[in-house]
Parts: C-alpha cells; structure tokens; sequence
C-alpha cells in the first residue's frame, strides 16, 4: 500500500521484524528497523523521495560507489523520553556536514526539506524501534553513494541517498586503550579528513588490526608530516584533562568537526571548563602524564557519545591514567544524555522534537 | 546452461549485446561484455568462483562499502594480435598489487588461481569484444567490495571479487593539460595512496573539477606537507623529460607502484636512455621549462597508455611545452603497444597469452 505525504511517499511494510530483536543485547549496526528512506538523483535533480520497507537493493558492478568511493555518511541518533516524546539532538549539524561532505567529494547537496521529512516520516513509522531510557537509541545513517553505472574516473551523475536505522546501546562500553600513531596516518593536508567520507574508514581498519594485537582498541591519530600532534581517533573527537583543563584539537581539513565534540566545547563553557581549542602535542601529554597533571583522556562521538581512555602507547612507551573522581568524561556523558533524553533544560535549543 | 570447468562454474549468456555496441566510437567504461567473474568471501574463505552473465546484483543497504569504503580494484588490458591470438600485459603485476591493496585495507587476499581462471574464462566466452588492431583493447576491471551488512567501523566479514570487461581506445586521445597541486592533496604519508582504494578516487574529484574549469584536465599532486615534490597524476605516473634524462617519482606509500611506470623504466635502459628516480621538484621543472631544457612531460598509465602533457600551471603561471621532434612519449608508447598487441619481440616476457 502506498501512501503519499506532500513529498515523500511511504510504503509501508507488511510485517515488522521488531519482535525478533532482543534490544537487551544490541551489537551496533546489524539489526534495521522496519523501513527506510531512498531517494535517487538523476537529470541534474534528486528526485521522488519514498520511505520503503527495508530491503537490499540492485547496483550494477559498474555503479561507481564501487570503484571511485564517491560515499559520504552521517551518524545521529534520535531518542525518546518517558513520556514517549521523541528527539534528534542537533540534526541540523548533520545535515550541514554531510553536504560539506558531499561537496568535497564532489557530489551534490541535498534539500534540507528532504533530509528532514525522510527522518521524520521514518521515525514515525519506525518509532517503536526507539526504547525510552538513557543508553537507549536509534542510530540513524544518512548516506549518499555514487551509483552512476560506468567506471570513468570522474565525479558522477547519479547518486543514491539513503537512510537506514538501527536500535543502539552506547557503542562502546568500557574504557578503551589506545595507540598514538607513529606511522600510519588518517589525513593529510588538503585531503578529505575533514569529511565524512567512506574510504577515510577503510584505511583506518589495517592499522586499528595492528593495534589491536597489541592489545589497544583505537589509535589516536596524530599529522600524517610529523606524527607530532594529536589530532583525532577515526570514530571520535579526542579531548585531554590536563589539572582541571580541557585540550583538544581545532578542527581543520584533517580533523572531523564532531558534533558531540563542539557540544563539549559549549557544554565546559557553561561548567566554566577552561577548554583550549589548539594544537596538541604528542610530548606535552606524555609530560603530563610523567608529572601527573594529566587526569583524563576521552573520545567524543555520536556513536560512542563519551568513551573515556584508559592507557595510551607511544614508542613502546605506555601510559595508564588512573581513574578520577570527579571526572569530566562521566560529567558530560550525563550531561549530553540529559539533553539529549528530555531530562534537563537543553538552553541552547540542541533537542529537536520529532512531531 | 550451467557448465562447470575445474573450479569455475559458467553460467553463458543466452543472448549477446554486442551488436549494439558502436567500436568505432567508445566511451571509456560504459559498456560492458556478456558476462562477468563473481567470487564470494565468506566464513573464511573465498568460495565458489563462477562466470554469470552481466548483470545487476542485490546489495543489503547496510553493505560495508557503501558505509566505509572497503574497495580496491585494478586496471589492466587484454590484446588480440592479427591472427586472433589474445594477451595480457604482464598480469601478475595487477594480481600481486590487486592483494597489496586489500592488505591495506584490511580485506583477504584473492587466491592467483582463481584470479587467472577467472581471466582466462571471460576472455574466452567474450573473445569477439577483444578488437584486433593498436589502440584496440579490452579493458578488465578486477575489484573487491566489502558486502557484509553491518555498519561497525571494522573490517567485514564479507566480500565481493568480480572482473567486469569494457571494450576501449586510448584513454586520453590528445595532449593533457595539467595544473600542479598547490592546496590540495591525494594521499598522505603512511597513508593508502600506493594503494588502488577506491577511496583515493573520489578524493581527487572535487580539486579535479575546479582544475577542469580553470581549463586544465589533470592535476600532478605533490607532498601534503610542503607541495614541493611532484608525484602523480592520479590515474597516471608522471615522467619528466629534462634535455635528454627521464625523471620520474620514487614510489613510496603516497604514490601508485605502476605497471606502465615499471615498463617504462625498463625501457628506458633497454633503450639506452637514463631515467633518474629520485623525488623531483616543481622548481626543477619550472626552472627546466625556463631554461629551454625541459623537453616533454608525459603520464603513464594502464587506462590512458602514455599521455603527453602539453602544459602545466603553478602559482597563476602558466609553462607550455611545445612538440619535439624525437618524442619520447610516442617511442615509449609505440613501443609498448608492439609489445602488447604481438608486434615486437617481448624480451622481458612481458606478454602471457591467453589460450
């Protein structure tokens, strides 16, 4: 049966396969909701948006996606409180950043209307897929891939944008060990680390193997010139304690500009957290650590929301940071769930209902 | 019909689209032959290679490459001589760096078995794409995807082989104009730039498109770090003609190990001309291009053979590069065509006939 809203039309699934999840134990980015959102671009436009049932798609071999890695991605999470009452937590970052994405892949931007009538005719539709309680989320990917089938290297002319979503838990649980890059690097200067861009992952996932033989989790990932400076961990924003004061990269064509991360800034300025947005460096937080001024290192993420860092390892070297107690990782964890769950006043307009 | 070769089960193509296809008039990877060579990865290994007729196939939304750009591929031709006998230009160099790609990327490697079996099978079934005559080729399009569906940034589980066929000229027919990049960069140190990633690709376009509207086709990328150093061209390597001396690029992790690159070193000796390689500056080539010394910049690659480049711009200032009488890129070029299409003696054993 196929329904049409003003732009968008929906057809709904015959079935939910809800019942055969076991949302008490999730493992991130494997089980979909019921539905989701394609809309094609051709001729020069995007054209008819739909919501569909969940289902794989047909590509030809030579869909440019393929061979070129014309993709970019967002990662947001809509959440629901106590009251039923549904939210996105600053969604309009994410859509500004997947077109900035899109852009320096040259691909084509999408409407801002679209984007945000796809979200919310899916979140209806699939809004038992989002379960109340902190911890609790339906992460949601935006998407665009090139789909244009011929294997000229050159942009494309047709793309498919998508969104997909699927119930989470915190992504990442535990205090994570990291590695600082020494060798490998994420970016480089005037490259597409400052986008969302798919193949950005795809050569994080030999070196993040080597790390984890040897026992790390991630790898912070410091200039690709150097190996000097500390810029970000692949997944997360990375921030450091230093006494009772935050660090943590500026942001710039290597460095994704987090959104979580950019919370943070905003959220330790209202703490009166001094926060210094600059360049950090390898040397001065193996200092720190040495004279015990360091207190926290954490990762900061849609995904893993705060992921506090345990030990770090450079030159062999390795650094264990003990717990604190008034940490500031756990501080804007609570915090950010707080807004984000409907639970504390959200004074700069960061929560957007779902209606 | 499903007939089964050792290890290869043949699914032939009931009907043939060849008819349809204008040889005469080709443009480059748009159409594609009967049929195609499909390898699956899963629970550990690659199982059961097969040729199936071309044609579209059904992708889970949630496919890691589309998320995370697990995609490497290569380029490499088949020829057919005047007696109808077929060859590959050394092969074994596309199937060792088709594995070096994947390493990087963390994907499995492709058994060497598989990878000429399937070769072997398609050129056979698709031998009347294969046009006799120089600047007549069969362009083979080896690539592997990640397929699993599930969104964790981590290597997948799955994966797709597949070799697709496109019938092509010469990829670039007249001479290129290139711009020397100046903000921009392909690839960073200890990063995927010798790797053939899908993600590299995609990279480019975006500074390739503002190139293109400044009037240039191209961009010779340079170091990230300083922009001093002239490396590739993307889908090319690049050669400098000083006075009488070939300069080309050291391969390193940023830049392409190619295969025309490696001939034609190899050429140059047999040849009795030098060829330095060694890093080499844009200065150098301003200055060479100053002093009346700089003869001829040429890129090299499967895809567009040699391609002579007629001008380059840096810093605003434009350097043309006016015809010489005793080209090198047309003796490098010709020769190599002789060697591919059975014209020449093949000293080197660099051509494996296809029976």
């Amino acid at each position: 049966m196929a329904i049409h809203t003003d732009k968008i039309s929906v057809e709904k699934s015959k079935t939910s396969k809800i019942g055969n999840v076991d949302f008490s134990n999730l493992t991130f980015g494997r089980e979909f909701t019921d539905h989701m959102f394609v809309c094609d671009y051709e001729d020069g436009k995007w054209q008819n948006p739909k919501v569909i049932p969940y289902q794989a798609m047909s590509y030809e071999p030579s869909a440019r996606v393929f061979h070129y890695g014309q993709a970019v991605f967002e990662g947001m999470k809509a959440y629901k409180d106590d009251d039923g009452k549904v939210f996105l937590f600053r969604p309009k970052q994410n859509f500004d950043r997947i077109n900035k994405s899109s852009a320096r892949l040259a691909m084509p931007a999408f409407p801002e209307n679209y984007f945000f009538e796809g979200l919310e005719t899916l979140l209806k539709l699939d809004n038992e897929w989002i379960k109340p309680g902190v911890g609790n989320s339906l992460y949601l990917r935006p998407f665009v891939i090139a789909t244009e089938p011929a294997i000229s290297a050159s942009p494309a002319n047709m793309y498919r944008f998508m969104i997909i979503c699927s119930p989470a838990k915190s992504y990442y649980n535990s205090a994570v060990r990291v590695l600082i890059a020494e060798h490998f690097s994420r970016s480089a200067n005037g490259g597409v680390g400052a986008a969302k861009a798919a193949g950005n992952y795809a050569a994080q996932f030999y070196p993040t193997s080597l790390a984890q033989q040897k026992g790390f989790q991630q790898i912070i990932w410091t200039d690709a010139d150097t190996h000097t400076f500390l810029e970000e961990a692949g997944t997360m924003n990375v921030f450091f304690r230093v006494n009772d004061k935050l660090i943590t990269a500026p942001t710039s064509d290597r460095i994704l500009d987090g959104v979580t991360r950019k919370s943070i800034i905003q959220l330790a300025e209202d703490l009166g957290i001094t926060c210094e947005v600059r360049q950090v460096t390898v040397e001065e937080i193996k200092n720190a650590s040495k004279d015990g001024s360091l207190k926290e290192i954490f990762g900061a993420g849609t995904a893993a929301v705060i992921s506090p860092i345990s030990a770090f390892e450079h030159h062999e070297e390795l650094f264990e940071i003990a717990e604190v107690e008034d940490s500031y990782a756990k501080k804007f964890k609570q915090t950010l769930l707080n807004i984000q769950h409907n639970l504390s006043e959200d004074k700069h307009g960061w929560r957007r209902e779902v209606k």
